[in-house]
């Protein structure tokens, strides 16, 4: 999906919601156990209910290699389901956090945007950025896909590398500005953590026109309204996540629903947010 | 496998080598295309071949994970004939260069540590330290398993932000230095490229005591003599691994009898460095 194609899905939504499809087998409604795909079920009935409220669904690998081949079945199944249910609705998310020497990280763009290969199809992938340019850069050889390199993470650990260096360019920055040359706005987003909405305003000033992705609202504590003040730009230019409170709002045969009234209340609060802002009201009123 | 255990395979087989099952399926001889999963067979034959000159096999995910269910049916045959046919005299490695949150690490640790969900037991796994203590602390909760952080990497990107930082503590040093506070020379080891043979010794004044997981020898253009005289300690230290030139020795039906001729070759060289290096040459007379 190209960069057009997702604001268009931004301003017809009136949301820059992802939900992120965390959907650890210990804590999915008991009464799915039974499916033959439990987590695949779930996972479905949530995107059936949510579809229309976010934008975006983005499966952490994590929760679904856990289960090794069986969740591999669960996550392709996933995928498949919401690229042939709602094709160019939604614009999705492999958050594996991958990165690695050039031909092995062409290995890891095979696995997530190569669907002959891996029986897989992405719009996006989430890397690390250690491991510097050509780790990343063949995840940008494929056209219309995307690269989110980590950048300024939600969690604690983020303090204990992230701002090592000069105190006014430490390593995120220095991440954000070297790697800005590698792709452009067309093909590279950024994570940064909603717990660190005060940096916001200083990232906006070195990628004022990249795409954010930001997980952290909600269960981890960010502020959306927060978020929302430092980083909006023009387009929106912001993909806010939530997982955990949406996911499981609740644990009986409810649980669609109530994910549905948790993915509400964010998307009318988004809706308020876009119409609001002086950087998107012009196109949202 | 505990760090004894380690040192013992290291003196009884009188070899530090690791052979990284890289085995990409276009790669791999291909009168082996015509059986049920090529890749297993290709791998159980160069473990049969190599077992007794190797001490580890790391088998790089990227190449299991591209082609989707299929390939971790093949990894995870892999692992399980490792363990079942060669128990206590091998060491298993995945390389697979995770990290993120603290509870989603804790669910790439099980799948990586615990077989009752993955099906999967490695002893140690390559996590990626960009997102710092919590990342990396839930793979240190496994008794008897071992992380192996990166710190300096084999490939050019290196450059990129390895190096970022005071001339003389540039982020690959705090990265050292940082996190033995996390484990200990029990449960943590580092990666260090080959190709940075001249910052080995920095390397080795920071943690002299941890083992070190050093890639790039040979096909990546790093040298094993260089290697060891910056690298070893009183208890080897150093585990080396080499990937394509012993897997790819051949592409005939001779492969596996040419891998164990170039692991040979190794493995003699690497005795002979054992037995006249000043630090090791106690042990191995």
């Amino acid at each position: 999906m190209n960069r057009q194609a997702l604001i268009q899905l931004i301003v017809r939504k009136r949301s820059f919601l992802c939900i992120g499809l965390d959907s650890d087998l210990a804590k999915i409604p008991s009464h799915l156990l039974t499916e033959e795909d439990p987590v695949f079920t779930f996972n479905r009935a949530i995107i059936d209910a949510t579809h229309d409220l976010a934008i975006a669904y983005k499966p952490n690998f994590a929760f679904y290699e856990s289960r090794g081949t069986a969740g591999w079945q669960s996550l392709t199944r996933t995928i498949n389901y919401i690229r042939d249910t709602y094709p160019g609705q939604l614009f999705t998310i492999a958050d594996a956090k991958r990165g690695d020497i050039g031909n092995t990280s062409g290995q890891y763009a095979c696995t997530v945007f190569d669907p002959r290969s891996s029986g897989l199809e992405f719009d996006a992938v989430t890397v690390a950025p250690y491991m510097g340019e050509d780790s990343v850069k063949p995840f940008l050889a494929y056209s219309g896909k995307w690269v989110i390199l980590l950048a300024l993470t939600s969690n604690k650990g983020a303090e204990d590398f992230q701002f090592f260096g000069p105190r006014d360019h430490p390593l995120f920055k220095e991440v954000l500005t070297k790697s800005t040359t590698w792709g452009d706005t067309g093909n590279m987003m950024y994570v940064i953590g909603a717990t660190q909405a005060k940096m916001l305003g200083e990232v906006r000033n070195l990628v004022p026109d990249h795409f954010l992705l930001v997980p952290g609202v909600g269960a981890q504590g960010g502020s959306l309204a927060a978020v929302a003040e430092n980083g909006l730009n023009q387009d929106c230019g912001l993909i806010v996540n939530s997982s955990r409170d949406i996911l499981f709002a609740s644990s009986g045969t409810d649980f669609a629903m109530k994910a549905r009234a948790a993915a509400t209340i964010l998307q009318a609060e988004m809706e308020q947010i876009l119409i609001k802002s002086p950087a998107t009201g012009r196109a949202f009123h």
